[in-house]
């Protein structure tokens, strides 16, 4: 794979081509709120949800379909009954536990100049994680491909509103399921070289990707280089897929986002402080176990508490409620200095239309000024989380580039005064051709190429195209001139080697056996 | 016109679908923010910001086009050039009159159980004012008309998100342009009980308008009745238009809400910084105008600073740069103990799209964050403000209404805590059919009818509708619910008299000569 005078050439016309696409010439650079979170509510509120938490805990127990997970609980001194998998920890210990957990880390990239620190006021942002079906108004809703997970890749690598790539970000439902997590991560390593996220259920899935993360990385015994969500089945209850994979993850020091899902009203009581009490004793009962497996070990405090559609049942997404529940949940969270995960572009919307659109900036607005440290979904949600939308991605994308700019703030200096300018323009003058518009009409405002600025009827000359439409010119746009960072290519062969080894000896295989 | 038992069980029916309506069914009721303003500049900022308008407003000036202004202001003793219309007031003369500015007052309606208090931490929400088109999915984008604007001013009655009806919310354009202040607020007083604006532009007018309304309130020298707004044409310019309305309702004690419109990079310096020391010199210049006229008036400072699409020059709203002018305009305000006047659904979108939505959004969370008193144009916005849409009205209200519950907030006691249901349920378990859920399950949720929460197939079969085909079945379902508030029939037959004389008096008359 030499590098020919024709092969350069198009490497630069691609890169110049990049280089005009706003999504895709957004640095890659830490994010940070450098306003103080809202706190919705007073402290004495916290203080009562954390203590109704506790006496949970301590009285009604939790249930963990796991045997090593009850042996660990039973010997870091909780109680534990075999029989009906339950298990109680009294305050002491599970403060004692929790306090153990750093307040900040560094996830680790395979290119150390992406890595990102998680904790303080920084903001890591994630795509969409778990979907089913991948859509793009092409060709329409159809179950997930390799392909479209590469895809989604891509656009995750381009895009550096994304700090965070990887992740289940659609199914491979053209590829068993036994071995999804391989080709999955060995995409990630070949198309990003960002920190990555991971499925992380189970224990067999962990360790292949252990295996491939030491690869790549050497060793991944320092900082954390692989993370992912665990789920509570709430109410209440850890299964064995998700106490497996979080022990696995917490004894190799890679991270856990520890995610209870809420729906009030169905897994939890209908009362948002219900539904949160019930969250902060799942999520410190998740968060404790790290702790007794690897003290110190990364972990999250995870918030997916949302409303309930009481006609259908179904979850509700992006509404006053859920806003509520992600903002007090980054309270409860800071009350145990623990990393808070909040979501982005939740939604139940059917295709990217305004309510996709209204829903998402109720997840993401509520996210941002809350304080949480990743947001996941940050991208491309769709249908309560069934759909990952090639159009919907980059609409929220641009809303995350904006929320970049928001928080970069403005500078307040004699030359931005601008009084000079003022008084030499005079009332009734333009601004638009002075020397201080000129020197920074490309700069000063958000760039954004999805927006449709024009008049009414150049608008309608030009196709009337609504958002969805333009969405979907700029996503083809930006795979077009995509390129792979760079990989090693011996690595490249040891994980094809790896990965075509573990698939023949995974298959057929039930991972959670 | 009696009311016979037809009628009467008519009436009912109405009343009985209106009360299924969610948008319909909202209580009238004060909106407060609860939570203490984002502050996004540190105090130093905006002394900078002040200090920097001052000297603009002493050094480069003011141009006011209206004689009776300029006198007003050489006899408060500033200093006035009355060939070049310029004016310069020292910082003395402007912070002392500014000062007689009230932190709060009571906007009156014809019903006094709307009666809407403005100031302190109270939102008050108000529609769309200034389109010249109206759209529909139906019958598309056409000239606004006098039935368009009756449907809107009907909404506007019907769903309580509106706390003030009125204002020019789409040009009367089937009317000749000298009567169409007439033809508005008698479209006001027939067709909603609430607190109303009008257009305040020049001398005749304001004068025709207290007219109508000291028939419909007796006295309009108490509270105010009726309040618009005033634009700086900025940079630096009052016209007479702007400056004859101002004086005229200030003098009669009714509410002017100054606001410069200022697209930064054309009518005021490109930077925010130097934009807002534009927005605040022009807005103190007009408020201390109104408290020459009359100390004590009330009035608003406005803020529509936004930033520019520099390819096509025009406005652009929506912008990370914008949310920076709301924020930072409410610090100056309050700086002054001004109420502010800030802007809720603003977007450059043709049609009711993501764009749409997603930049309203932007418009709605930093203004409902800033600590705004009253926002315009909190519903119905297309197109840079061109268009009203009546698609668009019923999407905005939806996301008004879920302000209204976020800011509502929720409780913390044992009866939510709820720790015995999560007992009684128990891990595994399921709270949908719990005595506590049943309990609350019709109203501890924001009920919306516009978010479609439906399977993907079942949205399918019933159509596929996007949000704003859902929200043209809203409108549509409203208006042929909606029923006019009690107006004594004397006084709708006064006012229909007072228009027929003024509409003869006044054809082909230029109102600003």
């Amino acid at each position: 794979m030499g590098t020919t005078p024709d092969r350069t050439s198009r490497h630069a016309a691609r890169r110049e081509r990049r280089a005009e696409i706003p999504l895709a010439k957004i640095p890659f650079k830490e994010l940070r709120n450098p306003f103080p979170p809202l706190e919705i509510i007073p402290p004495e509120g916290i203080e009562k949800i954390h203590e109704s938490s506790l006496r949970l805990l301590e009285e009604v127990g939790l249930c963990v379909m796991d045997a090593e997970a009850l042996s660990l609980y039973e010997k870091a001194g909780a109680k534990v009954d075999h029989a009906s998998q339950m298990v109680w920890i009294d305050r002491g210990l599970l403060m004692e536990t929790v306090a153990q957990a750093p307040a900040e880390f560094t996830w680790r990239a395979r290119n150390p100049e992406r890595n990102v620190r998680i904790g303080s006021n920084r903001i890591a942002l994630a795509p969409n994680v778990g979907m089913a079906y991948a859509s793009d108004l092409d060709r329409g809703r159809r179950r997930g491909t390799t392909q479209d997970y590469e895809n989604f890749c891509k656009l995750g690598q381009m895009c550096n509103v994304i700090h965070i790539n990887g992740g289940e970000m659609v199914a491979l439902q053209d590829t068993p399921s036994s071995i999804r997590h391989l080709r999955r991560l060995r995409a990630n390593f070949l198309y990003t070289d960002k920190p990555i996220m991971e499925a992380l259920h189970g224990r067999i899935i962990p360790q292949d990707c252990f295996e491939m993360a030491k690869m790549v990385f050497g060793d991944i015994g320092g900082d954390p280089v692989l993370g992912g969500v665990i789920n509570c089945s709430s109410p209440l209850r850890y299964d064995d897929r998700m106490a497996g994979g979080l022990i696995s993850y917490a004894r190799a020091g890679q991270i856990v986002i520890v995610t209870p899902f809420i729906s009030a009203g169905a897994m939890g009581p209908i009362t948002i402080a219900g539904a949160l009490t019930q969250q902060n004793a799942e999520a410190l009962a998740g968060i404790a176990l790290t702790q007794i497996v690897r003290p110190g070990a990364p972990v999250m405090y995870g918030n997916f508490t949302t409303s309930t559609d009481m006609k259908s049942g179904a979850p509700a997404f992006g509404t006053p409620e859920a806003a509520w529940a992600t903002l007090v949940g980054a309270q409860l969270a800071r009350r145990y200095r623990i990393p808070f995960r909040g979501s982005g572009s939740l939604n139940t919307a059917k295709v990217p239309d305004a309510q996709a659109a209204y829903e998402s900036l109720w997840s993401a607005w509520p996210v941002m000024l809350a304080g949480a440290h990743i947001v996941l979904h940050s991208v491309g949600w769709l249908e309560g989380g069934l759909t990952a939308s090639f159009e919907k991605w980059i609409i929220d994308a641009e809303n995350m580039a904006m929320f970049i700019r928001f928080f970069g703030g403005f500078e307040i200096n004699d030359d931005t005064l601008a009084l000079d300018m003022i008084n030499e323009v005079g009332p009734g003058g333009h601004h638009f051709g002075t020397p201080h518009t000129q020197a920074r009409f490309a700069t000063e405002f958000h760039q954004s190429a999805l927006a449709d600025r024009l008049g009414y009827e150049t608008w309608a000359a030009a196709g009337g195209w609504d958002a969805a439409k333009r969405a979907n010119q700029i996503w083809k746009d930006m795979l077009a001139h995509y390129e792979p960072p760079p990989l090693d290519a011996a690595l490249q062969q040891a994980l094809a080697g790896f990965v075509q080894k573990r698939e023949k000896e995974l298959e057929g295989k039930n991972l959670y056996d």
